[in-house]
């Protein structure tokens, strides 16, 4: 079997065998497949698809490409959520430990940040102490004493989504419906959780510009995980805006603290969402039956204070300073050398929020990496004022800017000012949350 | 701008401008864009198709990536023709000193074989000391003398072609009509004729392989020819069956010597095809103001026996040993070891002949190459003895094998079996010609 006939029969839109689809990933990895035809490869499978089947197929093979994390020693039903990437988005920080408040059991494996989007492991280490490097041996006991630890990926997880993913990024194939679901679902197997959440994000700040790209990719991911015998859900979200208002890592930490403390309203879009993925994994864990219930038991967990006790437990288990992750003391993690607001040029209603460019901007004053290597600095970000509709008027202000080194400053204000659509209309009514994919 | 930019308009289905192309080509060439971006814009190319305009202008930045031969001194219009690759196509060996020895100027830079199809360099190697790798000076003094030369491809012609067509051969993307078109076109443009007639062949043995395709490929060329400032017109005719009965080096130059002695019926196809490109290269070079005229002289030159001397003439000037070159003595090009009979297994009609089956029979024989490093017997091959539509009975003599090295001999006779399928029924009657495209 020559892979150019794959490539051709791809091409022309036949699918390809569980068989073929091995003989690729094994030839991609060990280097006997060469770069320029695996990239007309994802050429041809961005132009013509890969059936449900085929991306099981590639999800498994990739999968078994590494390692492949073993935690049966720990104990009930291990439940995972992954976000495909978003803006201000802190929902790991508060659903992992109010799931684990609840009962449920959260080995969770996470990513770095890049670009304008954020990452969780960033977001842990602006905590004094807080280790994300751990043992695989000591990460399995600190679930099992206390139901949950976040931890980075350890050992050779899916070398070929890191082989493949980097090719993608070159030869403009990153945008492939069925490699984004095979290159999420591969690591979220190989990291060994036993049912899976998933929040699909769709608008500026996401990989998905479209409703239906968001949609097809959802369904893609339950589809996976019904055929590898995975129990997956996925919604769909709004990521037109950011989620929460700060943007950041110790900024989130802080916004997830005041979330966990009760601190804001029931209404607010990041609390919303956060309800609503944990709700999906107490279901899948079999703590609650029905919505309603979980929906308690996690509202429970914030009134009193089990889930942000979780919290603090898991930093202080995972090395960390957990006096900082309080609503007196968390703005020590904060502390900059500058303030500044960012504020309204003319008065009159937010009309959209790009939230690609917001995250931008925040990676400009430091907060994230424009390539994998870059250091990045944990106090600084900054801290939406307002929200899509709101009424504002001229000089009010925008966003809340944490710096300390200055050198892209304007260039933060002017996208940041850029980002920020103001109109003298009221914005029609938009929903946080798209739907909910479940088998 | 970045490739991978570029990469993504073209997945998109966008056109790319003439300045996009030019970077894209250029950058190939001096190795900035590597190969597994390039295969990824191929495959974005065979996907999403390039405009007439887009295939114009990556023609002539091919044509430009190297060198671009000069044949101002030769006197006259300069008329070429080209085959897109067949099987027992020896038109060139034909045409070209009919077309002079009406007052023609064929300055034809040629090809070899590869695979399944046969070139004309090798055609010309097999008859002793004729040589075609001449300076470009001789050739042009030859033309300027007698009308005619065909010599290999002199100076670093179309480097981009060389070098994309070796990706495009390992990516599955060779059968992206565009990038057909413009490999062919910026050859023949650098090769400096200013009329070109093109014979595009459809079927078994040929790259196109149903009509549609190649008439779509035709039009394309045309169209190029138009944006380029050439004439160009186009034949597509069948290749599902070899053109001519020979299919060889010196068994075809016989094939040629036998045509240009008027020894063929005038229904003979190959003939037939040689007149209709003959046709085309005196209307384009204004030596005949229309068909009959031009068909007329032509047939003239074979029956005078103009056309022989100079087919005779030209080897003698690039150094061959025309003596060959008559019907009684050309069968010295012919000597092998063992001649053989493949037979028909029933009696019945010719129903379809496989012209790739046959042209691989053939290279099995040693008449072709599998890779281009591979040496070739010139002796060897094969007479077909019967066309489609013919009626045989069982033990009918279906092909007359010429072999020296009988290593592969069965795999060659049970490929021919296999190509030629015999059936109680007559076969509709089907065309030698589907159309031909001019501006």
């Amino acid at each position: 079997m020559r892979f150019v006939d794959l490539i051709e029969k791809k091409a022309e839109g036949f699918s390809l065998s569980d068989e073929e689809i091995r003989t690729m990933i094994t030839g991609y990895v060990n280097g006997d497949i060469p770069d320029y035809q695996m990239s007309a490869m994802a050429m041809a499978i961005l132009q013509r698809g890969m059936t449900p089947h085929e991306t099981a197929a590639l999800t498994m093979e990739m999968m078994h490409s590494g390692d492949v994390a073993d935690l049966s020693d720990i104990k009930g039903i291990k439940v995972d959520k992954h976000s495909t990437g978003g803006v201000g988005d802190t929902t790991t920080l508060v659903v992992a430990p109010l799931v684990a408040a609840c009962g449920g059991t959260v080995a969770k494996m996470s990513g770095r940040g890049l670009g304008h989007t954020g990452g969780t492991l960033d977001k842990l280490e602006s905590i004094p102490g807080c280790r994300v490097e751990l043992p695989i041996g000591r990460f399995k006991d600190i679930v099992n004493e206390i139901g949950v630890a976040v931890i980075g990926q350890t050992g050779n997880l899916v070398p070929a989504d890191k082989k493949l993913y980097a090719l993608r990024d070159v030869t403009a194939t990153v945008r492939s419906i069925p490699l984004i679901a095979s290159s999420i679902m591969s690591k979220k197997l190989a990291s060994g959780a036993d049912a899976i959440v998933l929040d699909v994000k769709t608008g500026s700040g996401a990989f998905m510009r479209t409703k239906n790209e968001a949609f097809e990719l959802a369904k893609l991911m339950v589809d996976i995980g019904a055929l590898t015998g995975r129990k997956v859900s996925a919604f769909v979200t709004d990521m037109d805006q950011p989620l929460g208002m700060a943007v950041g890592n110790a900024l989130e930490v802080q916004e997830a603290v005041e979330l966990l403390s009760g601190n804001v309203p029931a209404s607010d879009p990041l609390f919303e969402v956060c309800i609503l993925l944990g709700e999906q994994m107490l279901l899948m864990s079999g703590l609650a039956e029905e919505n309603m219930q979980a929906r308690k038991m996690l509202i429970d967990a914030v009134k009193d204070g089990s889930g942000l006790k979780k919290l603090q437990r898991m930093v202080e288990m995972q090395g960390g300073d957990a006096s900082y992750l309080t609503s007196e003391n968390m703005h020590k993690l904060v502390t900059v050398r500058r303030r500044m607001d960012v504020t309204a040029a003319k008065a009159g209603y937010i009309h959209s929020m790009n939230a690609e460019k917001i995250g931008t901007a925040a990676q400009m004053l430091g907060a994230g990496r424009a390539s994998k290597t870059d250091d990045i600095d944990p106090a600084v970000g900054l801290v939406m004022k307002v929200r899509r509709g709101d009424r504002v008027e001229a000089g009010g202000v925008l966003a809340d800017l944490y710096i300390n080194d200055e050198k892209y400053l304007d260039d933060a204000v002017r996208l940041l000012q850029e980002a920020i659509v103001i109109d003298e209309e009221e914005p029609d009514e938009r929903p946080m949350v798209y739907g909910l994919i479940t088998k």
